[in-house]
C-alpha cells in the first residue's frame, strides 16, 4: 500500500512540474524551487527513489519531458548525489569520448569551413561551484547572485569538454561558441574561458539586446542559420540543454551533455 | 586496481561496438552478438555494473552513442533485468504520460490535418516475447526467425502506447503508422495491430521495394516529407529509435521510447 501510495504521489507531482507559461527570458540556468520535507523523504525506500528518479532523469536526457520548472521533490537528494558523485563525471566523460570518436571520423581534408558549436554554461564551464553554495539548485533562482557568480569569472572547465575541445581544434574544426549569456558579460566570459583553458575560437556569440525575450531554441537557431549562411558547415554541436541542439540549421551530430538540474526552453 | 582495470576494460570495449560500415538494409531490429564470459562478469561488482551500464543506457537514449552493433558484454545481464523488471515498464509509462500531456496541449480546433506519427516495432507492438526466446538479444540476429515471428502476428501491444494511441485518436489527431517492416508483411501487420487494439489509422506506410537499402533515417525522412507535402502537419512522433525521429520534416515534438537492446541507423 505504501508503495502504491508513493507511485500515485509521484505521478501526481509531475503535472505540477509542467509549465506552459512564458518563462522569464533570462538566459541563465533557471532555478529549482524545492522544499525538502525530511519526514516525507524517509518514507520512500532508497530503491524506489533510485528507480523513479533514474527514470525521470533518463526522460529528461531523452527530451521526453514537457517543459519543467523544478525537479521532483523526491529526487532532490538523488540529483545532488548524482551531480557530486561518480555518475555525472562518468556521463560527461562518455559524451566527450563519443563526440571525439565522431570528430575523428569526419573528413576535414577539404577547404570548407567545418564547424563545431559549443554552448558555454555547464557545457564548457561548470557552474557546479555556484550550485554547491546554493543547494545544488534547491534555492530559488537569484538572477543577481548568479550574475555576480558569472562576473567573478571563476567557473572551472568541465575537464571532459576541455579534452574534446582540444581534439576538435587540433583536427581542424572551426570552433564557434554560442551562449545564452548576455553581451554585458562578454569580457569576463572571455577571461574565464581563457583561464579555464579554452584559448582559441572562431566566434563567440552572446545574446545581444535584440535577442532578449526569445527562447534559447529560437535564439540559437537564428544564430546557427546565420553561421550556415556565412558558409560554415555545422557537423558537431555540444550542449547541456536540448535548446542548444534542436531547431533550424541543426548540426549533423549533436551531443547532449547531462544536466538534471534545470531546463531551458 | 581491479576497479581501474575494469574501467580500462570497459572503455576499451566501446570502440569495438562502433560500426561505420554499411549495415544490412534489413529493416528489422538488428542483433546483439554477445558472448557471456561468466567468470569475467563475476569480477565486476554489482554497483559498478549498475553505474556503468546506466550511464551507457542513458547515453543511448540521449542519442550520444555512435552507431553500435552490440551492447557492452558487461551490460548483458543489466539489459535483461531492465527489460524484464520495473525499469522498462516505468520508462514506457513516463514517455506515454508526457506525450499525452503534450497531445492535450495542442490546439486541434482548426480544420488542418494534424498528424501523430507512430513507429510500430517496439513502439506500438512489443517484440519482447521474441527476444525472451532468443536471450533478449544475446543471440545473433536471425532474419528468417524474426520474419517468422512477425508472420505469427502475435506481438502484444505495449500497453502504455495503446493508452496514448487512444488519447491521440480521441483528441482528433490523424494517426500515421510509419514502419521499417517490408510491404510483404502488410497483411499480418494489419491483423496483428488490430488484434492488439490498434484499430484506426489514416495511413500505414511500410517499406516498399524501392526503399530497401536506405537507412531508416533516410527512408522515414522521405516518407515524412511526402506526408507533409500532402498537407499534414506532424505535431507528434513516437519511436523507439532515433532514426524514427530525426532527419527532415521532423515533428514539432518527438518522443523516444526506451530501447537499449538494439540500434537502427
Amino acid at each position: 500500500m505504501i508503495f502504491l501510495k508513493k507511485i500515485i504521489l509521484f505521478l501526481s507531482i509531475f503535472p505540477l512540474a509542467l509549465c506552459q507559461e512564458n518563462l522569464d527570458p533570462d538566459v541563465f540556468p533557471r532555478p529549482l524551487i524545492i522544499e525538502i520535507n525530511e519526514a516525507h523523504l524517509k518514507e520512500w525506500p532508497a530503491e524506489e527513489v533510485l528507480l523513479q528518479c533514474t527514470s525521470w532523469r533518463l526522460a529528461g536526457e531523452a527530451n521526453n519531458l514537457n517543459p519543467w520548472k523544478t525537479i521532483p521533490e523526491e529526487c532532490a537528494d538523488y540529483v545532488k548525489e548524482y551531480m557530486t558523485g561518480k555518475g555525472y563525471a562518468l556521463d560527461l566523460q562518455r559524451v566527450s569520448n563519443e563526440a571525439g570518436l565522431y570528430a575523428r571520423s569526419v573528413d576535414l581534408s577539404g577547404d570548407g569551413k567545418i564547424a563545431w558549436v559549443f554552448d558555454v554554461d555547464d557545457t564548457l564551464l561548470s557552474n557546479l561551484p555556484y550550485y554547491a553554495e546554493h543547494g545544488y539548485g534547491l534555492e530559488i533562482y537569484d538572477r543577481m547572485k548568479f550574475g555576480e557568480w558569472v562576473e567573478r569569472g571563476m567557473a572551472p572547465a568541465i575537464q571532459a569538454s576541455l579534452k574534446l575541445y582540444g581534439e576538435v581544434l587540433s583536427l581542424g574544426f572551426k570552433v564557434i561558441l554560442l551562449t545564452g549569456r548576455s553581451e554585458m558579460h562578454r569580457n569576463i566570459t572571455v577571461k574565464n574561458l581563457v583561464q579555464a583553458g579554452f584559448r582559441e575560437w572562431d566566434k563567440l556569440i552572446l545574446r545581444s539586446f535584440e535577442d532578449q525575450g526569445k527562447t534559447a531554441t529560437r535564439y540559437k537557431s537564428e544564430k546557427r542559420n546565420k553561421i550556415t549562411e556565412e558558409g560554415y558547415q555545422i557537423l558537431g554541436n555540444s550542449g547541456d540543454q536540448w535548446s542548444d541542439l534542436l531547431g533550424s540549421s541543426m548540426s549533423v551530430r549533436s551531443f547532449k551533455l547531462p544536466n538534471p538540474m534545470y531546463y531551458i526552453p
